[in-house]
């Protein structure tokens, strides 16, 4: 068997006439590219049989090389970039990254337990929330573990994840700066670390502030589901007094918030102002589309991915605790109010 | 290790206090539940420690259970629902799903063929189109393969998928039976097997209708792509004549169409109607709602995989090429022309 000969970004900028860094662009999806440009340089990938990583499949090692990447659900969109990012690092460094999600999220380390012991993985990425933090940090003591996106704070485990609480504070302020001091908050269940992290975020910023809201005004969902964050934003908008902003944990429940909004006939973003988290593709899908709280997903995957590689070459490599920038994103679903703020 | 003892739909209806029927529909993800109901359904899943497929892991032969599940891109939120029908089918017969994706479209049977070989895989379900269909069949000479989806033509390879020309031809009849007549056709690359056969069904209901349309209203997208659709359609829109509908064969295609009519200041479904594919979540989310063709996704998914292990406890099994029901959903992206046809 063998995989053909490496074709450089150079001669790919050339065959597509269009500079080396817009080619390294595409390659790390890592800023905006015209979609004509991004369709010229895929054109020249597929005349030259371009490889995007470095190949090692002829490494006979590889057998020992496969990594379990361990996800809640592969419906939520939001996972769909982060595992770009961990392909790119697990490929260019000679590993093969295999998906999967537990058949019972209350059992999973469990079943990971079980497949470690059975397989030939050797190492384990999580990307989802642990409650068993003893049973963790059990079986990180056989195996390289290393957590992504979603984590807990035990000292020997590594992750790479994003400041919650800062990125929500953000939000909000940006929110109380345009006159929007009525935010109803609709978060998942505190189960999730990021959960009470961001809901800490709200709160500190809203203590700041000065501001209370009614107690029913901060939800929370089991699930990122489109149909519940409807129903649960239907429900507040069914009140006598109504928030003028809604700050939603994820981008679902944003899309959600805007069709409850538009739904009972009022306007967004004049009349109620919507925030969502993660800047997924939906963020930009929706009318309006959603200002939004960008994570770094695609570079989550791939230092977390990183950091797991780093492990298995070096079993006494100290625990890392990475915690990657955000971007407010403004866009379309949010606008300063008309009205005075105390409306 | 231990896993927890089996508890029953009925219980799980009785604590939640609604009808087995329902819990059914939940677990099974067949027909809509109420959002509180189905909150209700999942305390109690939590409350009992339900564990939705049955469990093997005990079972010593495990490690000689894993399937290798190969698909195209993560990011396309197409797959996601295929995934939970794959793992409710693999799951339930002691089997482990492991969702992957080559690092090299160009060359993803070469590394299947290595990971096979190299790993304790014990069968193949393809969900992405292969264009080397005679590697395909020697491959296949050697291992159990089963396609999903995206199929090819080759008699001794299973599949479970649709019937694509039937359902475009659906579609079609559908909006000429609302007086459109002047509708683009936004298509994937003509490469894949279905957007052939999607653009077949295309022509033959046109045909039928004794209509025809600019060429320049065809289109092929190189990707399942957001921007990329949006630019191809304000192109089309761009031109002195514009079309009255827009048949797209993705639902990302179908958002992306009513971005760009209301971007130029048209409304939608009065002025351009706008039908989608697949029914994945986000045809409920946009506003207005996109009607659509829905593929029987988790069906599809659990299929396919039954073959698959059918194909691996019985290697004599002979080759089953299954084409599952689609069904038009009409939502909020269609209207009838208020003008006559010929406007």
């Amino acid at each position: 068997m063998s995989f053909s000969k490496k074709v450089t970004i150079a001669q790919l900028a050339s065959e597509a006439n269009v500079s080396v860094a817009t080619v390294s662009r595409i390659i790390n999806k890592n800023g905006y590219v015209k979609p004509e440009t991004r369709e010229k340089v895929i054109k020249a990938m597929e005349k030259l049989d371009y490889q995007p990583y470095v190949k090692k499949f002829e490494d006979n090692s590889l057998r020992s090389k496969s990594l379990l990447i361990c996800f809640p659900d592969f419906r939520n969109p939001f996972y769909g970039e982060i595992i770009e990012g961990i392909q790119a690092t697990a490929f260019s460094r000679g590993y093969l990254p295999f998906d999967f999600q537990a058949s019972n999220p209350r059992n999973a380390l469990k079943e990971y337990e079980f497949i470690m012991k059975e397989n030939n993985f050797c190492g384990l990425l999580l990307a989802h929330n642990v409650s068993n933090t003893e049973l963790l940090s059990q079986l990180r003591l056989r195996y390289p573990i290393v957590m992504c996106s979603e984590h807990c704070n035990q000292p020997n485990i590594s992750f790479v994840s994003i400041d919650n609480t800062y990125a929500v504070q953000t939000a909000i302020n940006y929110l109380l700066s345009i006159g929007r001091t009525k935010i109803s908050f609709i978060n998942s269940l505190l189960t999730n670390n990021y959960s009470r992290l961001r809901e800490k975020g709200f709160h500190d910023a809203m203590t700041h502030a000065g501001l209370s809201i009614p107690a029913d005004w901060i939800t929370h969902i089991s699930d990122i589901n489109f149909e519940m964050a409807v129903s649960a934003v239907t429900r507040i908008l069914s009140g006598e007094n109504h928030p003028d902003a809604f700050f939603c944990v994820s981008d679902v429940y944003a899309a959600a918030a805007i069709k409850a909004i538009q739904n009972v006939g009022l306007r967004v973003p004049q009349d109620i102002s919507v925030v969502g988290f993660d800047n997924i593709d939906l963020s930009r899908m929706t009318v309006p589309s959603i200002t939004t709280i960008k994570q770094p997903s695609f570079d989550i995957g791939q230092q977390a991915c990183n950091l797991l590689i780093n492990l298995i070459e070096n079993p006494s490599a100290p625990a890392e605790h990475i915690l990657l920038n955000t971007e407010l994103i403004v866009r379309d679903s949010t606008s300063a109010r008309i009205n005075s703020k105390n409306n």
